[in-house]
């Protein structure tokens, strides 16, 4: 199975690299060659030739945090402080939450990703995680799945939500052939005791899993956390150890010097979510100084619950505006680095070291840019426009592995209509339940 | 001429208002009648039926300050510092700007908006506006048109330019059947000398013309206007008897509380433009308490060079988010408002009441949005859906005083292969010139 892709604008992923007129050659799902000026030859040998002309091929895009089991909740109350959206939105509704529900959930997630040029994307939830695996084999997307592990409760159900947790880890990664890696993930300092944390760390050094934790959202658990412990999330992480093992935490929006010092020092990454934290009112993360310390920071969508949608693109913009605007330097977060952002740190985040960038070696994970509508001309300057214009509503084809699951704005993999109805279908049966 | 949309979600721009299976009469580009649960009777004549099939009807989306002028600059010099991006980006290439230029990048403007739900745009620039205004005309767009006046040059050629911006005002007005209003077009305090801009004022009330201006978009421009005035910009613009007129400002990003009252007791509109504020790294207006003091706050994206587009869609989503995390108070602009600036509040800010509204009276300026993607889903909170998350590509059809100027996502009334390669064609000429 050897795939030629040919007479496009490459954007391979290396800081700013582009190739213009650039080929592609893919051999068994993996990148056997990436050049420019493709010239046929007699000995050419290619199951599949596709020809370009002029569109865009990027790296495809790497959502390294969320929770698609909730996906149905998208819309379900905005613009409520925190505590009353979880308590009278979210809670009441995830209570009732049965296999069909996530099931729903998740399919209309994966297909929202899919088709918006997400090929890889993290998932932290409680509940039905078998039924997610299953999805993502089914649909070709790649997938890190964490079961996420609230640790208020007694220590036999402490036990027994870890054992879960490891269980599922190994059932999975024996599903759709290595699409699907997993982490442990304990849910946040402030809803996991020192104990518990501290079994998690060790089981993931037994069985050499990467942790992801969500860590310094809000102010409130920050300062609630100092009164409780007598110091900083951070410090209270590494001091029980967490960051020994390959550690990705999610949101990283209150964070003193001193932690992000931490962070870099342990190289622990970051996945970014600027949307969801403004929606949430939770603030406004220092990616530039996390930049500046060289910590590894990826992108995230969070759930469709609190952004409300999943787009990787929207995310992007959202990560190289935000911070011009709140540091007031237009100089900071440029477009190269979103890019980056969004594609190679969020494989390196993820710990998957074969995704990321168009190259040699790499698994054939891209995506292709229809670059022929009005926002995004003069097509000069695709990387600006990338990062600033587009949206995923442009991505015309997805390929992962070297099989296509989009093409021409249709997903190949999964019933979309069948899709959209069971959704609406399932969020109608909760709503009025 | 009578139409009839019926079996609809319309979202009327009443504060929160949404007609399920609502129905809109159309009589000569004019709404007739809004109303639930159309009945058809055997005396009925329409010239046109629509069968909305549940789809979602809302206002125009309407954009209050931008430079389409300048349209093929997109992408030309992002993540600069201001001054460096406009003399080594922005001025050499409109110093270079002719006719052709302009209107490739106007026409690429045009059908970009149209395209993603823009009914109605200001314009404020300076080169070839006649071209622009004829491409109104054509297009069948809404447009407000200024000629920006910068004051740094001789009396003579002050009184030149006003009189340019004077004759082109009548000239405009007379075009395009009403679609066509003017403004005039001080560009900013700190480029326009009080004498001159005495001379505006008194011209515009002469003449019963709104004004528009920048204003306080950077932290220097106010520090400097300070230095030199010894007073902040909208205390000299007070004095200088310019809130006398209907004025619209663009930005407002440095405003201090005795300037937000003043506006208020005045009456001026603000323009915020999130995006560009960003992008530019001038900071984040403070809409939250602009909203507070009853300011009329309406939305415009700014050129594409800041932007770097012009879907509306997605500067609604920007508003909303922006200032919950600023404050981090999820509870600020929620979609409801957000949705109230992209329309009602900008017909207001335009002084055209005719728009903003589907209701009884109003000129037809409605967009039809296809609810069907996975992004929209599940579909019952649409009000949430149009602000959070969906974006321009996601409209299906336009109409401007009941003409379809966009029907399933083609333009109707422009060529669009053609605007796109013109644009091309235009840029390389002036980038390799």
């Amino acid at each position: 199975m050897k795939q030629l892709f040919y007479n496009g604008m490459i954007v391979t992923g290396k800081k700013g690299e582009i190739l213009k007129n650039g080929y592609l050659i893919v051999n068994n799902g993996k990148i056997e060659k990436v050049g420019l000026d493709f010239e046929f030859k007699d000995t050419d040998e290619f199951t599949e030739k596709v020809h370009l002309g002029g569109k865009w091929v990027l790296p495809g895009l790497i959502n390294t945090h969320g929770h698609i089991g909730s996906c149905l909740l998208r819309g379900n109350g905005d613009d409520l402080p925190l505590q009353e959206w979880l308590q009278s939105k979210m809670w009441p509704m995830e209570a009732k939450f049965t296999e069909k529900t996530v099931k729903a959930g998740a399919s209309l997630a994966i297909i929202e990703m899919l088709k918006s040029g997400t090929t890889t994307f993290l998932e932290m939830y409680h509940l039905h995680l078998d039924i997610i695996g299953q999805l993502v084999e089914d649909s070709g997307i790649r997938s890190v799945i964490s079961r996420g592990m609230i640790g208020h409760c007694s220590i036999e159900e402490q036990e027994k939500k870890l054992r879960e947790a490891c269980d599922l880890s190994k059932r999975l990664r024996s599903m759709a052939g290595g699409r699907i890696t997993t982490m442990l993930a304990p849910h946040a300092p402030y809803t996991c005791p020192p104990e518990f944390l501290k079994s998690v760390i060790y089981e993931a050094k037994k069985k050499q899993l990467p942790i992801h934790i969500h860590l310094s959202e809000t102010e409130q658990e920050v300062n609630e956390h100092i009164q409780k412990y007598g110091k900083r999330p951070v410090v209270h992480l590494a001091e029980l150890g967490m960051f020994d093992v390959h550690t990705l935490i999610a949101h990283g929006v209150h964070l003193d010097d001193e932690e992000l010092k931490l962070l870099a020092h342990f190289g622990v990454a970051v996945s970014h979510n600027p949307t969801s934290n403004l929606k949430l009112g939770s603030g406004i993360a220092d990616v530039p100084s996390m930049l500046n310390k060289n910590i590894l920071v990826s992108i995230g969508t969070d759930s469709a619950a609190s952004n409300n949608n999943l787009d990787m693109f929207q995310e992007m913009r959202m990560t190289a505006l935000i911070h011009k605007g709140n540091k007031q330097d237009p100089t900071v977060v440029n477009s190269e680095t979103a890019l980056l952002m969004a594609t190679h740190n969020g494989g390196r985040a993820l710990a998957i070291d074969d995704i990321g960038a168009i190259e040699t070696d790499k698994d054939a994970d891209f995506i292709i840019v229809d670059s022929s509508s009005p926002h995004l001309q003069p097509s000069e300057h695709l990387l600006s426009h990338l990062v600033y214009s587009a949206s995923g509503s442009d991505v015309e084809q997805v390929y992962v592995k070297g099989k296509c699951l989009v093409r021409n704005k249709e997903c190949l993999t999964m019933d979309e209509e069948k899709i959209i109805y069971e959704a609406n279908r399932a969020f109608k049966r909760l709503f009025y339940s």
